[in-house]
C-alpha cells in the first residue's frame, strides 16, 4: 500500500484533518472551519483544497496516498450516503463518490463520526488489542460505535449503536432530542448527568457541595470523590441506568471491551465503580467477561478511525 | 461449487439432517437420535455415519459433496469451538475439526443453532430478500439470532444474539434459568406467557376463559382472538416487554427485518398487534423502519441455515 493516508472528522464548528503514515502514526493535525452556510456545499470542496494543499506543502504525491477517510455526523451507509446530516445542512448524497470527484479519483472512505471513532480507539486508543468493541461516548450526547470482527458494524440504514438512544425508563416526562421518552441519553450523558442532579437536589434537602455552584457532570463526578452523599446517590443513578443498557449491549453484541469516552469520561475509573454493579448484575452470564476501559484519544478517536478505514 | 450439501441441526433429542442441492432445494429430510451419553461421544460419529450412508444410498461421491453445515446448541465460536453445549454433555471441543475428520477432511461449517436457524430463515424463510435480520425464536425459551450483512453476528465468545437474557424488568422475584432476574425470556417466551397469565389470573376476580382449562401461551392467544379481556391484558403485557426489548436491538443493530418464530408465533399475525405499539413509541426514529415477519420454516430453519454456511 502507499506510504500516506488522510483522516479527516467533520464536525459542526470545525473539521479535524491529520496526515498519518501507514503504520497509524500522526505525522501532522490540523483543523478548518466547517462552513455550514448553503446547505455546507463548501464543506467537502474546503477538504479537498486542504488535502491537496498539505500535497503540496509535504511534496506528496498522489501515487503516496492510500486515500481519505471521512467521518460525518448522521447515518452513513456502507456505500456512502449520508442521511439526515442535520449539524451539516447536508442534503441526501453520497460523501464517498463526491469527496472522490474533488480529489481527481483518490479513493475515499466514510463512516458516521461515532462508529468510526470506535474504529480509532480500536486501533490506536484504549481498545488496542480488540477486534469486538463497543465505544460509548459520553458528551453532551451519548454515542455509540460498535466493531464486530474489526469493522464497524453500519446497520441497514447506516444507524446501527445508536446506543444513546436504547429505551431505559418508562417513567420519563422530558423528551429526549430525539422526540422518544427515556432514552439513555436523558441519563448518561453530561446534560443527562446535570438533570439527575437537579431532580436529585429538588427532592431532598440534603446537604451538598452541589448546592454551592453550578450543576455539572464534572461537578457530580468531583463531588462523588469527595465523598458527597447526594453526588453519590446521582452517579449510582448513572450507573443504573448505563450498567444495564451495557447489559443489554452485551446480550445482543457479545464484544470483549467497552471503551468509554467522551466529556464525562475524564471523571476517569471512577465510572466503572458506579456502571459495574448493575451490569454484573443483569448481563448474561456468557457475555459478562468484558473488559471496561477509557478511551485515550480524545478528540483525536475521529481522525484516527477514519484513516483505519482505507486499511 | 460442487451439487450437494447436507445441513445438521443437533437437538437434545434428535438430530435433523437435510440434503440439498445448491440452490437450497431440500432433497431429503431424515432424523437419528441423538445419544447424548457418555458426555455425547457419539453424537459426532453418528452424524458421519449418517451422512456417509445417505451419500452411499444416493451414489453421491465426496466430490459431489460441498460440505457439512451443522448448528449445535450453546456458545460456538467461528473457529468451530463449543462451549457449555450442556444438552448434549459435550466438553469444550471443535466440533467444525472434529466432524471433518470423522467424514475424511469434507469441508464442515457450524455455528449456534438459534444463530443457523435465523440464516436459514434469511436465506429460504420469513427473511428472504433481506441480509439485515433479526431472527427471534419464542418457545420454551426465548432464543435469537442477528444477521449482518448476510453473515452471522457470532460475538466474541460465541454468545451474540443472546436476546432472551436481555434484562426488561427490575421487580422480578422468580430467577430465569440463567440465574439473573427480568429476563425477556421471562415474559416472553411461552412459559414467560403462562407465568404472565397465571399471575394476572391471582391477581384479578375477572372472569375468563383461561379459568376454566389449563393455561398456556396458545390458550392466552386463542383467548385473546376470542376478545377475553384478561387474555387481552396479557398479551399487552407480553407485547409491551417485546416490543421494548426489539426497540433496544433496533438502536443497536438498525436491521431490515424482524422475523418471529418458534411455537408461540403459532399465534400468527395478531402478535404484531401487541408487539408494535411498543416498539413504535420507543424505538429510534432512524431505526423505526424494520419490517415484522413471521418465521415460516418452522423445525426446518435449523437446517436450511446449516446448508447455507457453506455458500
Amino acid at each position: 500500500m502507499a506510504n500516506y493516508i488522510f483522516g479527516v472528522d467533520v464536525g459542526g464548528t470545525t473539521v479535524k484533518m491529520g496526515l498519518f503514515d501507514k503504520e497509524g502514526n500522526v505525522l501532522e493535525k490540523w483543523e478548518i472551519p466547517t462552513r455550514t452556510e448553503n446547505h455546507g456545499e463548501n464543506i467537502l470542496p474546503d477538504i479537498a483544497a486542504s488535502i491537496k494543499e498539505k500535497m503540496v506543502q509535504k511534496s506528496i504525491v498522489k501515487e503516496d496516498v492510500e486515500g481519505v477517510g471521512i467521518g460525518t455526523p448522521g447515518p452513513v451507509e456502507r456505500s456512502g450516503i449520508v442521511h439526515q446530516a442535520v449539524n451539516l445542512g447536508w442534503p441526501e448524497m453520497n460523501m464517498k463518490t463526491e469527496l472522490t470527484a474533488l480529489l481527481n479519483g483518490m479513493r475515499v472512505e466514510g463512516g458516521n463520526d461515532a462508529n468510526v471513532a470506535a474504529l480509532g480507539e480500536m486501533w490506536k486508543g484504549g481498545g488496542q488489542g480488540y477486534k469486538n468493541l463497543v465505544a460509548v461516548t459520553l458528551g453532551t450526547g451519548v454515542g455509540g460505535g460498535i466493531i464486530i470482527n474489526g469493522e464497524i458494524m453500519t446497520g441497514s440504514t447506516g444507524s446501527g449503536g445508536e446506543i444513546g438512544h436504547i429505551h431505559v425508563e418508562d417513567n420519563e416526562t422530558e423528551a429526549c432530542n430525539c422526540g422518544n421518552f427515556g432514552c439513555l441519553e436523558e441519563y448518561a450523558s453530561a446534560t443527562g448527568i446535570t438533570r439527575l442532579a437537579n431532580r436529585a437536589l429538588q427532592a431532598s434537602d440534603k446537604d451538598s457541595v452541589l448546592r454551592k455552584s453550578e450543576v455539572s457532570a464534572k461537578a457530580v463526578f468531583d463531588a462523588v470523590k469527595a465523598g458527597d452523599e447526594l453526588a453519590i446517590e446521582v452517579a449510582k443513578q448513572f450507573g443504573e441506568y448505563l450498567g444495564k443498557a451495557l447489559g443489554v449491549i452485551a446480550a445482543i453484541v457479545n464484544p470483549e471491551i467497552f471503551v468509554i469516552g467522551g466529556g464525562v469520561s475524564k471523571a476517569g475509573e471512577v465510572l466503572f465503580e458506579y456502571i459495574k454493579p448493575a451490569f454484573e448484575r443483569t448481563a448474561f452470564h456468557g457475555c459478562k467477561n468484558v473488559v471496561f476501559a477509557l478511551a485515550t484519544l480524545g478528540n483525536d478517536a475521529g481522525i484516527y478511525g477514519a484513516a483505519r478505514l482505507l486499511l
